[in-house]
């Protein structure tokens, strides 16, 4: 994936950068000298040299300057949701579906650190934050309903699981993010995803591969006679 | 629970309302006739018969008056949670406390589903409400992490339980908003509830008591000797 966001700390001073790009550093650095409410759509375009026009043309308003790359990254999740095979485990794919987000933060951390410290203090960028991981939530949750359409309570459980993965996902992003983006963003974020699949692929196990270290299940009534178990048993075992 | 809520169809005409229901019921017989956005602060002192200030004595901003019980609610919640044993089952807790916020929307049928309709209207009122379903999650969430604490991944199960009780609860409370209010909304969240409650109680099973009907379940690689799995299998029937 690659980023179209400013990055403190990629030498965006040495080259010439695209307008979008020059906006969005010019905008990160006013916020930490004058603070994100004093700072102006006017400061930001004074400083990257163009004009005020050209700032709308890119941002509706100084919040999506702050979130750059989010628009991009729900685009890549939708097709990659759509790009899924018909019979692949749900779970799975909105897990690496929601890993397209950390690494768009793990791309940059030093943005990524600098953007969360500046969101925890201006409520405005908290609730801006708050709808777009609605949207994710909703992009996921909208690819399992169609994979779960007509199953009994199909809609529910895409909306449960689709929260849960995101919980998860931000849990672990959020843990990295504080910890000023220290440590393996994309470790963490895939344990807790595997917490979440765990959790939810529980269910019926499918039938497993033939091979000599597979697993035979028998379920018996602790009443049912010992023969008849046995019988079952070989069976399955293929002994019988 | 007690509303404090203004209650269309609750026949405010008649009586003498409390003066923060009486700023309720005029901004909710002025939001459908001029529009919420058109509808100022002041409109709805005028109506209420009020000043300017008892207005901001209730309510922070405009958007307030628009959802006036989750304060209350958010607050018995947090009662609720603290109220519980310490040894009692820490996720059918937090579907309980869920609860809560369902009661306070079947407690006036009328004014949710008209709440209900202006939120999906008007961009900025959406915004407040993710934010006020965030504070509940972090309710839960607040209280599961406490239950978890020193346990294997315990903040991020508190994480991801409370995500997904919240958005099972929002999963049926919006079906029966959108149903306009019909329909059995207690019933509904239960069921919701305790799909979740299933899958994050499962974990491994519980002894099974002795009885005639119990169950029991041998897993055995495919490769093992049969000899070996039979014993295992007499072992668990008592038979051996």
């Amino acid at each position: 994936m690659s980023s179209s966001s400013a990055a403190p700390g990629r030498g965006d001073k040495a080259e010439k950068l695209p307008m979008r790009d020059a906006l969005v550093a010019a905008a990160f650095r006013l916020f930490p000298e004058r603070g994100y409410e004093q700072t102006t759509v006017d400061d930001i375009v004074a400083l990257a040299g163009v004009g005020r026009r050209s700032f709308f043309r890119y941002f509706p308003s100084k919040e999506d300057v702050v979130f750059p790359d989010h628009e991009r990254c729900l685009a890549d999740m939708t097709d990659f949701l759509a790009a899924g095979p018909a019979d692949g485990e749900p779970v799975r794919r909105v897990c690496d579906a929601a890993r397209l987000v950390l690494l768009m933060y793990a791309e940059n951390p030093a943005f990524s650190v600098q953007r969360y410290r500046l969101t925890q203090q201006v409520p405005g960028l908290r609730a801006y934050e708050l709808s777009v991981v609605w949207r994710y939530e909703r992009a996921l949750a909208g690819y399992l309903r169609a994979r779960f359409a007509g199953l009994p309570d199909g809609i529910l459980r895409a909306d449960v699981i689709a929260a849960a993965v995101v919980a998860a996902h931000n849990n672990a992003l959020r843990s990295w993010l504080r910890s000023d983006g220290k440590g393996d963003a994309e470790a963490a974020v895939d344990h807790a995803l595997e917490h979440v699949r765990e959790a939810f692929t529980a269910g019926p196990v499918p039938p497993v591969a033939e091979g000599p270290d597979d697993v035979v299940v028998v379920v018996s009534r602790r009443g049912a006679p010992l023969w008849r178990v046995v019988r079952e048993l070989e069976t399955a075992l293929g002994n019988g």
